[in-house]
């Protein structure tokens, strides 16, 4: 099969090009920037011919062109809408650019693929964060839970989640998914298990003093390895209902407290803690924990690796990092 | 109390203009163009000195700069957010202007009142339409009900109604309708009781052959009178709970066949009917039905026209008008 992934650039995308590798699949990927390609470097070396940087095209999910002639380009019979803003302080500062992204963004990439690959279904990546304060009421998120966004990123994904539902019933082929807070090696050190674990290489590698900078301790989120999410999308696309939406997450409810323990048990060094207000997002919601009850029993997809595990990855990988740079 | 009115030339707009003028409150209003102020002039007249033409502001919700100028004006307690694409055929030729004029004119109309009004309260109107497809899998949609819009129309207003519960998360000071249908003097004749009835004037007068062209006779919808409706803004600004949602709707179930008949029975002449391919609309739900409970319970509103009294009145309006023309 040919697939084509946007922001194959970013945190997800280069864990599910190398999935969709893995499976002997064609991959494509639009990036923004063409900076943005470095993160691909490995899979070119890794997969050689079959995953060339040509694969790569640079275009803005905003040039409604440039969309069309990647899709044209790639001849996807799937694709994996993973293009955004996805980093929710961002959104604060400028709402518009992350609803144009986001929301305008997926408009056009629907649009690009209804006008040249009619056929192709799209997987679109959604977000946990369009339930927002409704985190609060359930302990488990349903997708049957109405949506209440907290920030200009939730609604953002959240409208084009209902686009997606709308091209659809349009006569479109799009599953949806809502992804629940992932980590794993890649992540920007701008989101919580990343910073806290690159915080602690740089303090194994004496770069930063003993002491962990943190934000609000008892915020309660559901943390799934990149890996499993990425194996949750291909299993949507592969098997998920057209135009129905699915959440992506573990159902474990994991204070960020618990985050911090497990990596200072990790930690090669004594580490103190900090609880700095700059690190306190305001209006966040206390708890986001959702069920993927409905992706389970319809495609059979089920969140494997432990919490421990993914830190220890991530871990790993800011320790590799920091030593490359010394 | 000092309110402002967006989309005051609108179908709803002047209805509610006059409720609260009645009421002995100050209005101002915002238009996109100046032909919109016609609707008003009735109002100029009735209400002389307390609504003079000049209490009307020119303004394009999608121009930042307009908005703040108007809200600083106005000075206003209350905000009722009317103006919108809603035409739901229109969002399907033209789906971005809509999202554009839909959702980032609300994001600007709250931005305004949050700069140069912070403590006022916004009254925002969405839409039933934003539940879509729900509406054939429930029999009465309340507010818990998933969205599944399926009209650019219906994604723009969902889009615009969950960034508004962010807004007022966020600080902001909002109450949110969900109006379904409603109809009465003033609406525009593309929409469907308004067109039937007009057709029976026109019938009437002898300006066209005595046969009324109709869509899809089975659809079901919820109509309300439009005085019901704004009375219901009106309770809602007054009464609802901040961050909100209320569906504003009569809870009948009727099939547009009832309103054909309805009107039939009501014309002064024999009047066929013609269903015409060209009426039918590709993809709309074919029931869609609400409950107001939450409202009823929060605010004691409650619909009080009988639907023949609505159409009654939408038809002495138009053979007003068609007199007035010959």
């Amino acid at each position: 099969m040919r697939f084509l992934i946007t922001g194959i650039g970013g945190f997800a995308g280069p864990h599910l090009a190398r999935a969709l590798l893995d499976a002997g699949h064609t991959v494509h990927g639009v990036v923004r920037r063409r900076g943005s390609m470095r993160a691909l470097e490995p899979l070119h070396m890794q997969f050689g011919e079959r995953f060339p940087s040509g694969a790569v095209i640079t275009a803005d999910v905003l040039d409604p062109r440039a969309l069309l002639g990647a899709v044209a380009e790639a001849r996807p019979d799937g694709v994996f809408h993973l293009a955004g803003v996805t980093y929710v302080p961002a959104s604060e500062t400028d709402p518009l650019a992350a609803h144009r992204t986001n929301f305008f963004g997926s408009l056009n990439v629907l649009r690009a693929v209804g006008e040249v690959r009619p056929e192709c279904r799209v997987l679109f990546v959604g977000s946990g964060d369009a339930y927002g304060a409704a985190g609060n009421e359930f302990s488990m998120i349903s997708e049957e839970v109405p949506l209440q966004p907290v920030s200009p990123y939730g609604v953002s994904k959240a409208a084009a989640d209902l686009a997606a539902f709308q091209w659809h019933w349009a006569g479109g082929n799009v599953v949806r998914a809502r992804p629940f807070n992932h980590t794993g090696p890649g992540q920007d050190s701008r989101f919580v298990c990343s910073s806290f674990a690159r915080q602690v290489a740089e303090i194994e590698a004496g770069q930063r003093p003993a002491v962990l900078e943190v934000g609000n301790l008892d915020v309660i989120r559901d943390f799934t390895d990149v890996e499993d999410i990425v194996a949750g999308y291909v299993a949507l696309w592969e098997r998920g209902e057209g135009g129905e939406v699915y959440n992506l997450c573990s159902g474990r409810a994991v204070p960020i407290r618990t985050v911090v323990d497990e990596l200072r048990a990790q930690a090669r060094s004594a580490i103190e803690i900090r609880v700095t207000e700059v690190r306190r997002r305001p209006n966040e919601v206390r708890r986001l924990v959702g069920t993927a009850a409905r992706a389970q029993s319809k495609t059979g997809w089920r969140p494997a690796r432990p919490l421990a595990e993914t830190l220890a990855r991530l871990l790993g990988y800011w320790r590799e990092r920091v030593r490359a740079k010394v």
